[in-house]
């Protein structure tokens, strides 16, 4: 059965294993690719408002954070991060996470979600997030320094929760 | 004479009446409103990895902070902010400071300059950004609650340096 659940500090270990293998590629996220542990939990657990995981019979196999994106007259808006585990690909956990904060998002009182920093190269991220109703709004000009495919766009994602 | 030289942390007395005169009004920065002096100094003066102060006569006229935008692939990209007394307005200070930070940032080998949340209803600053060679790249819906226009939208714009 799957359950999505909030994070404490001490699921830094069930997490830290996928945050290594999703932030070294240095191909999605905006992470230093040797991101430490200590470091990983600060970014991850810490500096968002709230951080939920989602376990399956007690293995963790996704998470994602929520946090307010701009404060002061941008804090009607959040967003979110998102990491699936290598064993868990595949199976519609990107989709449950990214609706699930929407809920959550609506119920913190947030009006809208944006995407600062979507790598143009990662496609599947991009058409998942077009298909749950983000938008491009954006598009930073060889801004992500991709490790194979050199500096490639990245892209803004927004959407409207109301 | 002007002067531009790097602010310290007991610089923060001299900034704090220019950082609450900015920020109070809700119209610009994506701060509080009621931003404390405690909190201006983390803000201004020790996240950015750099922030600068312009002087005239010993007065401080104006100040900028530059840090890294995103870090990781992101990291050649550097994030400014800017402000000006309103005892100096209209002199050519940000005009100034864009400029010394376009330097500043070479020299500290970023590679583009990204501002991440421009009021759309900041008209003055849009066509100074405009005149000193920055692109919008980027529309956030809604995404600025103004103080007296409502929700309008933030611009991202966007100057590769090179």
């Amino acid at each position: 059965m799957t359950r999505i659940r909030v994070a404490t500090d001490s699921d830094v270990e069930s997490i830290w294993p996928i945050f290594q293998e999703v932030v070294s590629p240095g191909d999605t996220y905006a992470y230093e690719r040797e991101t430490s542990k200590e470091d990983a939990l600060r970014l991850w657990l810490q500096a968002p408002r709230c951080t939920y995981i989602v376990e399956e019979g007690g293995v963790v196999l996704g998470t994602y954070y929520i946090k307010t994106n701009q404060a002061g007259p941008g804090d009607h808006v959040c967003n979110c991060g998102y990491m699936v585990s290598s064993k868990a690909r595949g199976k519609g956990l990107a989709t449950l996470m990214c609706e699930h904060s929407q809920k959550i998002a609506i119920e913190m009182g947030y009006k809208a979600m944006q995407f600062n920093f979507v790598a143009a190269s990662n496609e599947g991220a991009i058409r998942l997030w077009n298909r749950l109703g983000f938008d491009t709004v954006g598009r930073l000009p060889k801004s992500f320094n991709h490790p194979s495919k050199g500096y490639v766009d990245a892209l803004v994602m927004f959407k409207w929760l109301e």
